[in-house]
């Protein structure tokens, strides 16, 4: 199996690594337009070799795009013209809904197979990818229906190989959940870190006292807004929806703290902890 | 060196585990109204023994208060009555403004130091307690002009065999900072477990799909009401402010997204990225 990778960064990079250390791939193919990107991906044995798209695609059994969502909306139609009907394309992304409405009626809807693999770090590009990234996580499949059952069944077998879960989903519920549980994380995030880095300004050393609890909510607001800003752009209105949410979350509380509402208050916090029991982990 | 630990939780019961692992403690004393936390302190030798408080303190060369606040509040001035000139009182407590107008005219003042070692998990009791937590880390110390020399001579022994680092605050500033890099990640992480908690009842298998991004920024949501109400409470007004500039950096963002200025949004997120010079790791 010849697998091209087009986009060797963090996703591109780790499935890479992963599907040639489990056989899946016996040969890796990387595509990327940042020169550095794929020197570093050979330097690294990410990648087996590099080639152009146009010499890449016609040599692969499976074209994995993983560039950044909104350089895939020009890509994926480019590259399902070039595929002949055993060919699979399959993309990686974090938002789902503009894209098969792009490729909806495209002659080769069928070779594409929309999948998104969840799991990530705040890191990017070719020096962010590790093994095992995907391990033992959940990836979406997004309207099979339109894809042919052989190329499902060979992205299944991929995602399978390493291993991961699959779930399938529309585009449009895909959207909805990776807003909140991926896309507000993020957000919340970046402003968390602006808001202590505003008050930074006024005062020296507030970093030294910060802790685990800190680096850990603030950990994402490294992200990379080459990636993150064409998400929060094809995904905004549903972001905006589960932002509303955020907001108005925080404003109940704050509303409790001005009226010393306490008893409230613990209530809310015992509702939080809920949260226990989707993520596991021993109570307190 | 005898040292009474009052309130075996996740912090107390860490700190016990250092101390006498790194020799600096000869008999470690632990004092606890629930009595299943001192047999679970006991049975993973948490503590060498347990008393009564009346009968620990004239016992002890060190005694280190490590309940949530609120209780701190009662039990502080209980403590300095029964202590003699030679002996050391030591909260641990994660707010300091009012424990510290509380005993400013105490006649033992000079007995206590004032200290907030910080670090922490989501998890509480002394299950939770771990070996190693505070290694490395950062312990504030307050208002050390009002404690005897020799008291804070000893305490910052105490610190230092673990290893960790010092650094001296008033309380007015200490409870600024801990608004800032402490308090409102774990009120943001609780608002966030409530948004997404709110949407599931809505739709199933929402969580089915939530990574280790996510995970990061709920994590804290797991925290225990007992120890963070009585923290909000008492460092109110601090709070307030944070939550505001938290609120007003979320609103920023939900507008750049409703005019759709997503060249803005980009530069915010470069901004948020400064994160990276605070906590430290690779920028990819």
């Amino acid at each position: 199996m010849t697998i091209t990778i087009v986009g060797i960064g963090l996703i591109g990079g780790s499935l890479g690594i992963s599907l040639k250390e489990n056989g899946f791939a016996k040969r890796i193919i990387g595509v990327d337009v940042v020169k550095e990107h794929v020197d570093k991906a050979l330097r690294r044995r990410l990648i087996d070799e590099e080639m152009s798209l146009e010499q890449a695609v016609p040599a692969s059994d499976i074209i994995i795009l993983a560039t950044p969502v909104d350089v895939l909306l020009g890509l994926l139609p480019k590259v399902l013209d070039m595929v002949d009907n055993e060919q699979v394309v399959m993309d990686v992304s974090s938002t789902k809904g503009r894209l098969h409405e792009l490729v909806a009626n495209h002659p080769k809807r069928a070779n594409f197979v929309s999948t998104h693999p969840m799991a990530g770090t705040e890191f990017s590009g070719p020096e962010a990818a590790i093994p095992n990234l995907f391990d033992h996580k959940c990836s979406v499949l997004c309207e099979v229906s339109k894809s042919a059952p052989k190329a499902v069944k060979l992205v299944r077998e991929l995602y399978e190989s390493i291993p991961m879960s699959l779930v399938q989903l529309e585009p449009e519920a895909h959207d909805v959940h990776a807003a909140y549980v991926s896309h507000i994380s993020h957000l919340s995030s970046f402003a968390l870190a602006l808001t202590v880095l505003e008050k930074e300004r006024d005062e020296d050393r507030i970093f030294e006292l910060a802790s685990g609890g800190f680096s850990s909510t603030v950990r994402l607001a490294k992200s990379s807004p080459d990636m993150w800003v064409p998400i929060f752009r094809q995904n905004r209105d549903n972001l905006l929806d589960v932002l509303d949410e955020h907001i108005n979350q925080l404003a109940a509380f704050r509303s409790l703290l001005i009226k010393k509402d306490f008893d409230t208050f613990y209530k809310k916090i015992e509702g939080a902890n809920e949260i226990r029991r989707v993520l596991g982990g021993a109570s307190g």
